[in-house]
């Protein structure tokens, strides 16, 4: 295994060789140098292909060799098996780092492992840090590198965020990328390492565990190479940050499919949970919870306890946040009497003072500040889930200020609930835009929530 | 208990009364018959309040005596106390179907208990058939029957559909049906009947069960007034057209929560699941849950066998939904030779023709229609998930186009599963607009697929 030096530069190079940039703009390397060079990467490009005609206006090379500057990185997008070859040219030329998107690989059978070990021998030889073949390669919303071959209409590329992102599948995360950009959601660093001839998850998590960009680590797995290491770093790294894994190949059916999409030798299931358990990982069960507490953990502060208050303006919400709190592991808090005293003077005779709190459909925006505040101030609550539906007619934009204030003030976790058409979607994408996640159903608010506490309990 | 013989004119009046239409515009009875008179309601109006001058346009009445014309359906939102005397009128005028929104009833407490008990006394007296009080009442797309007092910017409206919708809460009924009425699902019938003084769950699922418009039902319950008589009503129901029930209170903290918004005693987590058992009735554990089952029965022919076909060009997506399939009681089916030996000629080399059949990310819409034409053909399957990611970029409307076509054709159970931003979406609105489900993660696909096999094994 090469020496992983290069993992700076694959994220933060000063300079860029796209090898495989064409004349045709409809090519993997063009769009890949198109999208650098119209995107948010300020450093020099240097497109590479054996016609030496501009390419987007750009200075072209007919070879790696030929470039007479530094390259930190060489992103290669020519056929399998002419790569082997480009990598030994990077590595005489001294790139640091490259991405392989290319294709035909260990991941076709024989002949495409062969070329693989090949690409190893060249690696170990060069001390190159490697990620791919077969993969989408780096999206990093900081420093602007973006190796997806994929045209914006198609995949549109999230906002800035703290939330970094392994994915072992590219199509999974590039279909992620694509819902999270249009959801909003912001994304620090995204990685699709494909066959892992040399950069794995093992070595991802522990650069994304020093990243001081990267708050939370959500990682897509379908089977761990290095299962033992993965269970080293995975203590290290929760120590100082969460970890969500949505590990796939649960089933037999599920193993069979993931043998023959990555070719993960998936072991049992159980062996998995006890891993992670141990590792201190957070274990997903799908696309959604590995989102949801994800986005969580991006914006909440720690919690320091499990007793949730649930404040809501629709009963049958409150009724199934209820459910799903104490289901994943929070306790209903027991509201302190001045909380009670204070909500019966602030609220409706007919609201109810337990937990959940119930404004009922009356509710109006003076309800929720006083409902919330009181909750903020109330030492028997460790955090709140404010379920607001914004279909009853006194609610307004009174409510989201007023969550958006106390938010600021980063005391306990809160999270929202809300859900219904574009009256309420205009007012939640104000809520996520300030910090505040904002989850369509009580149950996934509440899991989340669950999964703040977990993380709280591996933390300390 | 009063006959129950104006369900009839409960959704589909000639006439209806608005008792408490108000000259003031924000008013819950003005809001209510502004949505009758500029909707989908076509019989005539007859706003009623003592102060007769024209509100909207519409000859106003001082009273429900004072109309002339036979009322078929009054709907009241005058304060509490005035209630049962508008009520007494109502029957002494015939009408034959009313819907209570006011509130102030049972659920505030002892004085509200009374004032339903004086109600329930009116409703026998006159075999008069009341929904409410305490409610959003009748939503029905076909008639035009609208009494929710929410404006149409809070609350979108769902479009004409073959899913009804019965809610113990008015609150969470509201949510759904915005959105619904986002998302472009079809409702036939949406009845939130609140404190249920006279028409309970059980009576709207008799006549949902006879409806023709209906094809699948949804339920939110927090609690049975009647259980027995719902498992019976069930055992026939469902033997005609699918149930799907999201009854919540499941834990100690969501049943206490459930006790103060409904005042239902929720009883036993384990014996409800039991009596839905018997009754036929699919329990959903969540609100996804119960739309995307509702959503894949509403257009889908039933289900023969549960060997599933599994099609996609994201080889992660195919392994969570094998783990997803499996999970739910799904077997993947073996593909036939022949299907084997057509999915050869017709993808390229390093696709994937086990099951799942994993195109891979260059797929393109002919291996779509190959694939998804192989699978209708093959006798070994008997439903498809097709997993169509659109970030890859030879994918396009053509695949959009087959999978119309082929669904046209109701030759066996297809769901669909995509996830991403704009462009997807764009694409998905398409087929869902032409019958077909899409479901964002193929956990939900599979979970749906399985519960038109669960229902498959209910009717049969």
């Amino acid at each position: 295994m090469s020496s992983k030096n290069g993992m700076k530069q694959l994220f933060n190079p000063e300079s860029i060789a796209v090898i495989g940039a064409s004349h045709n703009p409809s090519k993997v390397g063009s769009i890949i140098l198109k999208n650098l060079k119209e995107g948010g990467f300020s450093g020099t490009l240097y497109p590479v292909n054996p016609d030496t005609a501009p390419i987007l206006g750009l200075k072209t090379y007919s070879s790696i060799g030929r470039v007479k500057g530094q390259v930190d990185l060489a992103i290669i997008s020519t056929p399998a098996k002419t790569v082997p070859k480009i990598l030994e040219d990077c590595g005489l030329s001294g790139v640091k780092a490259v991405v392989i998107i290319s294709s035909g690989f260990k991941e076709i059978g024989d002949k495409g492992e062969k070329l693989e070990d090949d690409l190893k021998k060249i690696i170990e030889r060069h001390g190159i840090t490697v990620v791919g073949p077969n993969c989408l390669g780096v999206y990093d919303s900081d420093s602007g590198i973006d190796t997806i071959f994929l045209p914006s209409y198609r995949m549109g590329r999230p906002k800035h965020g703290n939330i970094s992102f392994i994915s072992q599948s590219g199509a999974f995360g590039s279909a992620l990328l694509d819902w999270s950009a249009e959801e909003g959601f912001g994304i620090s660093k995204f990685i699709s390492y494909g066959n892992a001839a040399d950069v794995d998850e093992v070595d991802l998590l522990e650069y994304l565990g020093n990243d001081k960009d990267t708050k939370v680590i959500s990682m897509y797995l379908e089977g761990a190479s290095r299962p033992r290491e993965l269970i080293e770093m995975g203590k290290k790294v929760t120590k100082k940050k969460p970890v969500v894994c949505l590990k796939v190949g649960r089933t037999e059916a599920g193993v069979k499919a993931a043998a023959s999409h990555t070719g993960s030798l998936a072991g049992s299931d159980e062996i998995y949970s006890a891993a992670f358990k141990q590792a201190g990982i957070l274990r997903a069960d799908t696309i959604e919870e590995m989102f949801d507490y994800a986005r969580a953990f991006s914006s909440q502060p720690q919690l320091k306890g499990n007793r949730i208050a649930i404040i809501t303006d629709g009963g049958g919400f409150g009724v199934m946040a209820a459910d799903s709190a104490e289901k994943h592991g929070l306790k209903m808090a027991e509201l302190s009497k001045r909380t009670k005293n204070f909500l019966k003077k602030s609220l409706v005779p007919y609201a109810s003072l337990g937990n959940p709190i119930d404004l009922t459909g009356v509710a109006n925006d003076k309800h929720y500040a006083a409902a919330i505040d009181a909750c903020m101030a109330d030492s028997k609550v460790d955090c709140i889930l404010v379920i607001l539906l914004l279909q009853p007619p006194n609610v307004s934009s009174g409510s989201i200020e007023t969550l958006i204030e106390i938010n600021s003030q980063h005391r306990k976790p809160m999270l929202v609930c809300s859900a219904g058409g574009r009256y309420t979607k205009t007012h939640t994408d104000i809520l996520e835009d300030s910090g505040i996640p904002v989850f369509p159903t009580p149950d996934r608010a509440a899991k989340a929530m669950a999964a703040l506490y977990k993380y709280s309990k591996i933390k300390n």
